[in-house]
């Protein structure tokens, strides 16, 4: 954890009501860090529906092997997280410690191996000590309780400077229900250090392949439009739990992701998915300021995101974010670079409402005032128009600032 | 130009012959910098063959486009290079400062505008005042000598903190040639102070398609190779002239890129290509340190590539290299964010000679001390073996660094 917290922290935390169905413990295990908690263990005393998507690394963590293999099966009993070390490219002693800690918690919790999940985050290519806290997860279990949401992710956090909760209400069918969750990660994609992870759960009741098919398409707009230095993790988890504990209050099982019912819980869970993106993006590691980054009038949807994702990912943009500079040349170039198709001289760019540059050349009403008051704000909304097409999709990310470089050159030696 | 030279700068500079054919002359035209020049003009008294490669920005400046439209044409009697301001993203101003110029560089030369070749590097969006340096051209083109290297690289400076000059000898069909080249760019590739540009010229008789694939083949392993900070220009400009002089010394002209009288001339170009591109990464934004990127092994060379350039352009592997941290685990990382095949449990990886990963774990022999030691060096080999192919390639760039942020941050506010 850092030690001074990022001006972009939330003012205050959401109350995190239970979700019915779903008990937590957290616990000291040592494994890096002193005088924290650093293991978090969710046990669905009910078999939940599980949904998951997880990193596109061609390199990926043992945890993400594990949790890939037992996804089909569809049903969690428990979920073991641990922060300090990533369980990554450590070979056969990593599958061993997955292993190991699946055997535990499935003892602790008393499944079978197939219904627990696992999720690490901390140091790559470290051999994981999973003894460290698979003796424990049965004391865990014993006092494992439901109001528990900040706990939880206060011991997944790594240099993460605040804790990252949040929560929803949806009615299904006329029967509310609860969505929570939580989510670590600061650089939204640093391995070993900032890996992002997050876990979702509700207390409604949806069959296992509709909830996939919820998080795979909510995923895109929210998680997958972050970035802070587009650093793809080795171990990138996201998961979405389904306890049905509201049944008991005559919520019919939803199993079709067209049923009309759904239309609230999703517009939910997608506005819980993007609160909690945010919130990453917002401890992204040095971050003073963060960027919502807007293309439109792009050939495609994806054709906007691509040059959405190339301009928060200049490091020169950034940097000229960092400096308070409405340096829009640069946001020319991380256009021109993208690849897609662009005409330089139907471009038009935004810092704010402030129009900066039309038909291809800079705005003949540009003001250097209006543009830099834009960028001494917190949140710097970015716009550009290609004047092509219908496509558009929005992207955030925060500033590059020296802490960044000081922050990753000075972690592990 | 910054105030002090990267320590990465050569410790001196070579006696840079004068290419027959060929005068240089330079001017201080105040286009945005005080007290040093910003102007070159190149001046071919007889018709150069001409070829040359471009960024692939689809935001190109409007000297990029000027020179695209020229260069079927294959001759070159005149280059004018400007720096402090880019003219991209100018629009029609834009078309008209290249017209204005090349209208006048013809006038001043006595050659036709389709004889002339233009580039300009500097803020990007601000209107070109080509006024200010066409009606000194004239004058220039008198002055112009052909000794005059050094101080042609320093015209065209930016952000650089040293003159990028190489030189070459060559024979073709048993007479002597010289290669003389010259480059700026301290971001490989930053739109708005570092943009790569390079003029390289030869005495030799050589047919400008035959020019033209020499060029193209020779950028893949040097200026494609080379990454500063991943930002693609929209001015990347890599010229080559041959003036033919050789000619008088009995060198049969070369008509047929399969021409074995090349092979030496086809290694020394390539040799200073390479030259000149390490020069600029040495004197990346920032720098202290020069990263060279070796991947082997790979399914095919073009995903060797890709992987290095992922390795080469992360930032958490850059700011690793600022800490002089062996953060091996980040090199696992961006291989496995790069989209390309790999086997986890086959990666092996190096620093300089010390192998740190094997197998897909850390290597059994493992030394923090010896790879820690091949992080205080200057010069950071990293090799990545994947085990699964013949593929191989190298890249070269330089740490991220505070300096970095510090200079993009407050560059143009």
């Amino acid at each position: 954890m850092s030690a001074s917290v990022s001006p972009l922290a939330p003012k205050s935390y959401p109350d995190m009501p239970p979700i019915r169905g779903l008990r937590m413990a957290t616990a000291a295990a040592g494994i890096k860090y002193k005088n924290r908690t650093d293991v978090l263990l969710m046990v669905f005393d009910q078999p939940a529906a599980v949904a998951g998507v997880f990193t596109r690394s061609k390199c990926p963590s043992a945890p993400v092997d594990f949790c890939r293999a037992n996804l089909p099966h569809g049903k969690a009993r428990a979920v073991v997280v641990n922060s300090g070390n990533a369980n990554a490219f450590t070979g056969l002693k990593g599958r061993a410690a997955t292993e190991l800690t699946a055997k535990s918690a499935a003892s602790a919790v008393g499944c079978a191996e197939n219904e627990v999940y696992l999720a690490s985050t901390g140091v790559i290519g470290e051999p994981l000590d999973a003894g460290k806290f698979a003796g424990v997860l049965g004391d865990m279990n014993a006092d494992a309780e439901p109001d528990f949401w900040l706990d939880a992710a206060k011991a997944i956090m790594t240099t993460d400077t605040y804790p990252k909760v949040a929560t929803r209400l949806a009615a299904i069918g006329g029967v509310t229900v609860t969505i929570n969750g939580i989510a670590k990660g600061a650089g939204m994609i640093a391995p070993d250090m900032a890996t992002m992870l997050s876990f979702v759960a509700t207390d409604a009741d949806i069959a296992p392949d509709v909830l996939q098919q919820l998080l795979s398409a909510g995923v895109g707009p929210t998680f997958n439009s972050v970035t802070v230095d587009s650093d793809t993790s080795t171990s990138d988890t996201l998961m979405l739990f389904a306890t049905g504990a509201a049944a008991a209050d005559g919520q019919a099982r939803v199993t079709s992701v067209e049923d009309p019912a759904l239309a609230e819980f999703r517009a939910a869970l997608n506005a819980l998915l993007k609160d909690l993106a945010l919130q990453v993006v917002r401890d992204g590691e040095g971050a003073r300021k963060m960027v919502e980054v807007t293309v439109t009038g792009a050939e495609t949807g994806a054709a906007a995101k691509r040059i959405a994702l190339s301009i928060a990912n200049s490091p020169l943009v950034k940097t000229a974010v960092a400096g308070e500079d409405a340096n829009w040349g640069r946001v020319v170039m991380a256009v021109g670079k993208a690849g897609e198709m662009a005409d330089r001289d139907r471009l038009a760019i935004w810092f704010g409402d402030v129009r900066v540059a039309v038909n291809g050349e800079r705005d003949p009403d540009y003001s250097e005032a209006a543009a830099s008051a834009v960028m001494k704000e917190e949140h710097i909304p970015v716009r550009v128009d290609l004047g092509l097409g219908e496509g558009r999709a929005t992207v955030w990310t925060c500033d590059l600032t020296k802490e960044y470089v000081a922050i990753n050159g000075d972690y592990r030696s």
